[in-house]
């Protein structure tokens, strides 16, 4: 008999975005009228760079032409696109990665999902709360988390990094020992990042540990401030206990195009239950060709013009279009008293409920009295009760109108 | 300490093709005038059809705009090619699935290698022989294999079907009871079909048995004759116990573009230990919304193009040229008394080697005295042992060229 991977029916429903859709669409039932503006989005709005889509049109010509067709590419990606990478992404930064240490994806939250697959299904692991559920989720479905505690809201073997206004939003060490550690920097949801010192701690627990770090870095493009790093590699050490994840998404538009990576040093192991090393990047490397077929030529030729001249530029005009929306929030928000994280390294900003209201009930409010959409921190964690999420990733225009409403908010 | 997948020690290195460059890397060193032609390769060269290209243009201009641009899509796929492959891959031919039954991917491959997650870990596999390596390596990782054994070349709990000359390549039921069984119908390597009763008799089991079929697909648009079924949900029944996995790569060419299918019928149940029965459409679904983010919007473009007069046109003009090819190979082949399966109802030929020698023997007479290189049966497994397969992918010069030297080969 077909039996189910039982592990399944230990995750919980994900009912974030349908809840906000299903109160939205009951208040608009009642209120026909209202000019709703959506500011919870997570999703870019801006359209492609010229240079990218340009650089779409030559490669679906190439595509079209016999002497010029490309069938299956190479699993890891193509070298025009992995030496850029390397270049751009790393070298010019000092992070002395190559581009045979880079695995280019249909997306981070693939390669964040499958990443687990790598170890064994007994280790420790740890990921911050608030927290992007992929990390969680997927450690469920392998039978990492244990059992669903409903009075602690919590997952019995998982470790939550709790990362609140109270620690400044820097997760403390664990208190036990862990094996895998997800850490997201610039922060999604709470838009906060880490310095070198901080994000150095984290290098040094897991060197000391044996236990490896899985560094999101999907927003890094958002980062303004000077001191905080572009990649986990600008840590030294690092290449011995870091996996890095980057997508195109957010910085050059590629929600819909679908192009990440993942950094996998050679340097980092793992280990077999006698001790013996085993190379993680050999290790993801069976897994993606086995599991994963490369990623689109024409996607892949996208990608490579955001390291042009005009690609860079291009890319640079929409972050600073987000940014400028995130500022307009925070700096806003805080004209009337209300406590703000993010928005200055990433397009989101984490504001602390006023009066110490249910993220949900802030979510109403802001709803009913100022027809504004957000996102209630609770839906990301424990830790995120009491806060709530507005994105820069609106239309300069639509950010405005909103922001000036926030002064009809009875606070 | 951070441990790995210890079933990834289990895995067998994957040699074949790295087996065959060096060979004839080795051959040109020698022979650097050798006129090389391969007929091995698994992979379309023609181009994009130019209705796919067209819309390919037209979505980069959409992505291209503000007021087009799209970000991200939903996880299953868009419903303008939802909608499109329900009716034309499925209705058309009378089997009912719908629209929300469907999966867009990026690969048929990615899908083949994920839907064993759904899976418990104890189920008993099944898998074909000469199997495509990916059915058989995803389950090592998972853990269901069982041991390597060296003598019998066979992992101790996989169930092997062995398709040879002595049983007409239909693969006898297994004798003893399996949950998971993959069919890859027309099949690679051996390009052999089954019929509609031959189908029925493995639909049959799977419903006395409480399995589940994973029928691939992939090669569908190659079947030329009368009465072989086209999709499993042909068959009475089906949707009750398959899962069936079809791709544009060999049709229209995608092989380099990335898109590809997966039904999951709303009907088909896996049950957990207590004999509780879960929606495997809803296992699925929770699957790839939570470790994958939909196919790049100008790829579902495309291949919704692929439905259009003009592509399904175009479609049909390359999926004849390459089984021209087949046709033009299986011919001269029979002609020189060898056997041949294939080539009718699939691009790919499955040849019995003359005099009964071993696989690897013949590719080194193929390559030493025409130069014409193909790919042993013995590299997909223990009943390829003994066998070739040779390939309608290249073009029909290079195809005519090769076959001429068939009259020098020493058979």
């Amino acid at each position: 008999m077909v039996k189910i991977n039982e592990n399944y029916a230990n995750l919980r429903g994900s009912y974030l975005f349908s809840e906000i859709a299903k109160r939205v669409n009951a208040f608009m039932e009642k209120n026909p009228k209202a000019d709703i503006i959506k500011l919870g989005i997570g999703d870019v709005t801006r359209p492609l760079p010229p240079a990218v889509a340009a650089a779409m049109h030559r490669a679906v010509d190439e595509m079209s032409k016999s002497d010029t067709f490309r069938g299956y590419g190479p699993e890891q990606g193509y070298g025009f696109l992995r030496e850029k990478i390397a270049a751009y992404d790393y070298r010019r930064l000092g992070a002395d990665i190559t581009a045979d240490e880079i695995f280019v994806s249909d997306g981070a939250k693939c390669d964040c999902g499958n990443i687990q697959e790598i170890f064994g299904t007994d280790m420790k692991v740890a990921v911050q709360d608030p927290v992007y559920t992929v990390y969680l989720d997927t450690n469920i479905m392998a039978g990492r988390s244990g059992e669903y505690d409903p009075d602690s809201e919590r997952y019995k073997n998982i470790i939550y990094l709790p990362a609140t206004a109270e620690n400044g939003f820097v997760p403390k060490l664990p208190e036990e020992k862990v094996d895998v550690i997800y850490l997201c920097y610039p922060n999604n949801p709470t838009g906060t990042v880490l310095n070198r010192n901080e994000l150095k701690r984290w290098v040094d627990y897991a060197k000391e540990n044996d236990a490896v770090i899985l560094f999101d870095a999907a927003y890094e493009a958002f980062i303004t401030q000077d001191g905080i790093p572009h990649t986990i590699y600008e840590i030294e050490g690092a290449k011995d206990v870091a996996i890095e994840f980057r997508s195109f998404s957010k910085t050059a538009g590629f929600t819909g195009t679908r192009c990440a990576y993942t950094v996998v040093p050679k340097t980092l192991n793992g280990y077999d239950d006698r001790g013996n090393p085993y190379s993680l990047h050999a290790l993801w490397s069976r897994r993606q060709s086995t599991k994963f077929n490369g990623v689109s030529y024409v996607t892949q030729r996208a990608a490579e013009a955001c390291y042009s001249e005009a690609g860079i530029r291009e890319i640079k005009a929409s972050i600073d279009y987000y940014l400028s929306n995130a500022r307009t929030i925070r700096t806003a928000l805080e004209a009337l008293g209300i406590r703000c994280a993010g928005g200055v390294d990433s397009p989101y900003v984490w504001l602390k409920t006023p009066g110490e209201m249910a993220s949900w009930d802030f979510f109403d409010k802001l709803l009913t009295e100022i027809n504004v959409v957000g996102t209630p921190g609770a839906g990301f964690g424990n830790a995120g009760e009491g806060y709530f999420r507005l994105t820069g990733f609106g239309s300069k225009e639509k950010t405005r109108q909103a922001v000036e409403r926030f002064n009809q908010l009875s606070v």
